[in-house]
């Protein structure tokens, strides 16, 4: 007979799996079926059903229940670690006053279209007192849930477990060291990459086409992983047996939904292949958000970006776009697809320079929480980083400041999650490359068969869902302690090889 | 200051919305967006929320609610309808023992998969065991319910308020009375209507077109309402301002998906246009599925298979079917797409023979609930009921007894709606041709201009949801007591006509 305690803890993670299905899929249908002034119902919905969630969550009883489980686990891993991270659920709201906590729902609900109108040309000042008040309740909630903590790492540690500002300094530092004098030296004598195929009209149907051919070499099962259309591309895993994801076409440029595709099937491969047992627990899907992007990294950058791959995928282009490809040669392909170049929008930036996007975040935000700078200064901040890390003047704040969603939503902590996911990648698939030996992957790659690299992350990361701790999850995906030295050396032997430089 | 009753009703009404609409995504989305093999989580997440649902329902704090809202509503005759609606809801389950409830559920749960696998090949045999239970469930229902009154009755009752069997069987004998006669006075002497231009290849991208225009021209604003796929069309209402269509294209047939958007267009205006004081109340939404039918027949049939309706439509048909319909007259469209021909297949039946498979239902249901039909001997009596109404041989179950999954999901009872609503249509129309004078409506339909149509029906039904009793709403759309002549005098009308009897 099953434990006592135990049967409650799943009853109580079924239940809370039951409204995450819900709100995950009206979150999904409102970016690709619902008409588009449905909002009002939805709103009414949801709240109601994330009322319900909480409920279900923070009372004496989950707390009673969550004590006497973490007890009682003994040599039961899965038993201890579905605790474990109720645990982590509950504290991370019931340590918040519940007034707080209603308050900055409510905050954030207001700052989300108040971000919109500013982005559409309102002007930051519409969104600043929102970010005000979201960046000083933050402050508050890191004081109550870890008073003698720096409150950014407190922060940190809510996305990133363990992650601390000492190992982001270090990381971002070393990036930094890396990437800028790469760009530079890019700039400066770096063999002109052709780009001029790129802008053309590229049949959507074709296009369609790739990306179910690209789902298909992934080996995302249809039965189980569907694509769809919206504005900006996402994975939605509602449960292991149901992962959505979603492209964006766009009729002169096939560069963009390609890796779309390709980034978000990474993305499913992770939740589609979590162990079974994880089913309707709180340890179904990925363990975090960087682990999470890990894999999406791997295969949009590192299987899809690759020579090798491209290499196989060659033939079903030129297929596909015959008039299109006729006269680029596959090296040419390879280069364009590959191209660094500064730009203003985080969302469309290289493969290089993607982090600096990131670090100007990261330092901004860690200097918003500890008070060292103003919410009115950010603009100029902003632009300045943006002038000195990628070289660009910033001619508005749509295009600056304004541009992610994620601090009117709230998250703060958040974006370091996006660059370490892609070193990770990068130190995951050296180990790999090491495993099977000399040019084996790069083999395999070039002839469409990514089932030994997925047998590989599935031994390694897949499978465990968040039934293990994030750090001895990043240790087993890279095959080692986590040294960010493997993702500069990738980038500077890539982009040095790529460049002639 | 808003009646604390009033405050507490609204509050429950609103989080058994917010159920609904979780539940209603989810099968919409099932229908039309998810992966095939999805079903497992989705169930898990149902559960849980039908469940949540039915507590929110069902205690003693709302049946104390209740009743203080039923003696409170005074002159608020809003107040009272909620109060009566969700009384309703509440007794449907109170009254039925929980044990038994839940016993219901889930034999209706292995009963649709049974009934699946009879439908496949297995055979009648493999579902009449869940069969015979169902009824037997169904006819002790009734008798927790009313015991007094005949079972069957209690039934109807549950679909339609109000409706009898005396109704019922005076309805059906009127339609034998006119139907029969009519189908075999068309197989003698009517003049043969062409077909052959039906079948052959309509292209799928023209189909979508025609698909908008149909839309565009019943008005559905596509802020709030959008079509999509799915195997079977229907209608779903999230909430006012959220209503999903879909339709099936196939190549060979452009009839089906024209006349599928053009009556679940009927449906979806009606939930669009009910007042917005009713939102997020049981008020929200179609009274009874009659009268929704009612409108999905009437836009179908009286608008959009009328010959003036296709007179407006004929421009847009041979724009975007020239090759098709070369050589085709508009009259020879309008004789092809009303044609009456007796078919084994329900969801295939044409306007004449439609309420001939809703009578052999049910007069089959009547007796299985009452005792006088055996499961076991239903195939045999289903067989001859379609010798003796359409003159056909039934070849096989599947296109017989196991056509509809009606009966499987527990729904006896409900048949007899679908032709109610045609019957309701046809008088209303009577009586709206009357109330806007001669050759008005018709010439308005000619001119593609439904907007005094709708206004018309928006004022005698659509706007009131469900805040008047059923039978007061068919007297103010028919415009009088409802009186099935003028049903049958519009089919005997329209088909001696066609067929020049």
């Amino acid at each position: 007979m099953q434990n006592q305690t135990l049967t409650e803890l799943r009853r109580l993670e079924k239940q809370l799996y039951a409204y995450g299905y819900a709100q995950a899929l009206m979150s999904c249908d409102e970016a690709t079926a619902a008409p588009p002034c449905s909002e009002a119902g939805r709103a009414e919905a949801a709240e109601v059903l994330s009322r319900a969630a909480f409920d279900l969550l923070v009372n004496d009883d989950t707390a009673a229940l969550l004590r006497r489980a973490a007890a009682e686990a003994g040599d039961d891993a899965r038993m201890a670690a579905e605790a474990r991270e109720l645990q982590r659920r509950y504290d991370e709201i019931a340590r918040i006053p519940a007034e707080e906590y209603a308050a900055f729902t409510r905050l954030v609900q207001q700052a989300v279209p108040a971000w919109g109108r500013a982005k559409r040309g309102g002007g930051f000042a519409g969104f600043a007192p929102c970010l005000e008040q979201i960046v000083a309740a933050r402050r508050r909630q890191a004081a109550c849930f870890a008073p003698d903590r720096d409150p950014y790492e407190v922060l940190l540690d809510r996305y990133e477990r363990g992650l601390t500002i000492a190992d982001c300094d270090a990381f971002f530092d070393r990036l930094r060291q890396t990437i800028l004098p790469l760009l530079e030296e890019i700039r400066r004598r770096g063999k002109p990459v052709r780009t001029d195929f790129l802008d053309q009209d590229w049949p959507l149907d074709a296009q369609r086409r790739l990306a179910r051919a690209v789902m298909e070499i992934w080996g995302l099962d249809p039965d189980h992983c569907v694509l769809a259309e919206s504005e900006h591309p996402f994975t939605e895993g509602l449960w292991r047996g149901d992962v959505r994801i979603t492209t964006h076409y766009m009729p002169r440029d096939m560069v963009s939904s390609l890796y779309s595709v390709a980034h978000e099937g990474g993305h499913a491969l992770y939740e589609l292949n979590v162990d079974p047992a994880c089913d309707y627990t709180v340890l179904a899907g990925g363990a975090t958000m960087a682990l999470h992007e890990s894999q999406s990294r791997l295969f949009e950058n590192l299987v899809g970006r690759s020579r090798a791959f491209l290499r196989h995928l060659w033939p079903v282009l030129t297929d596909l776009f015959p008039a299109q490809l006729a006269g680029v040669s596959q090296e040419e392909f390879y280069r364009a697809v590959n191209r660094a170049e500064a730009g203003l929008i985080r969302t469309d930036a290289d493969e290089l320079t993607y982090s600096l996007h990131i670090m100007v975040r990261y330092e901004l935000e860690k200097e918003l929480i500890r008070g060292s700078l103003a919410v009115a200064d950010l603009p100029a901040a902003w632009n300045a980083k943006y002038k000195e890390y990628l070289g660009l003047d910033v001619p508005d704040d749509a295009r600056g400041v304004l541009q992610d969603i994620h601090w009117a939503c709230g998250d703060l902590g958040y974006f370091p999650s996006y660059a370490l996911g892609s070193a990770y990648a990068a130190q995951a698939w050296d180990d790999l490359d090491r495993q099977f030996g000399p040019g084996v992957l790069d083999g395999q790659l070039a002839a469409g068969n990514l089932a030994p690299l997925k047998a590989a992350l599935r031994d390694r990361l897949w499978q465990y869902g968040a039934a293990r701790e994030p750090a001895e999850l990043v240790r087993s995906l890279c095959g080692g302690s986590f040294d960010p030295a493997h993702y500069t050396d990738y980038l500077r032997r890539k982009y040095t090889d790529l460049y002639e430089l």
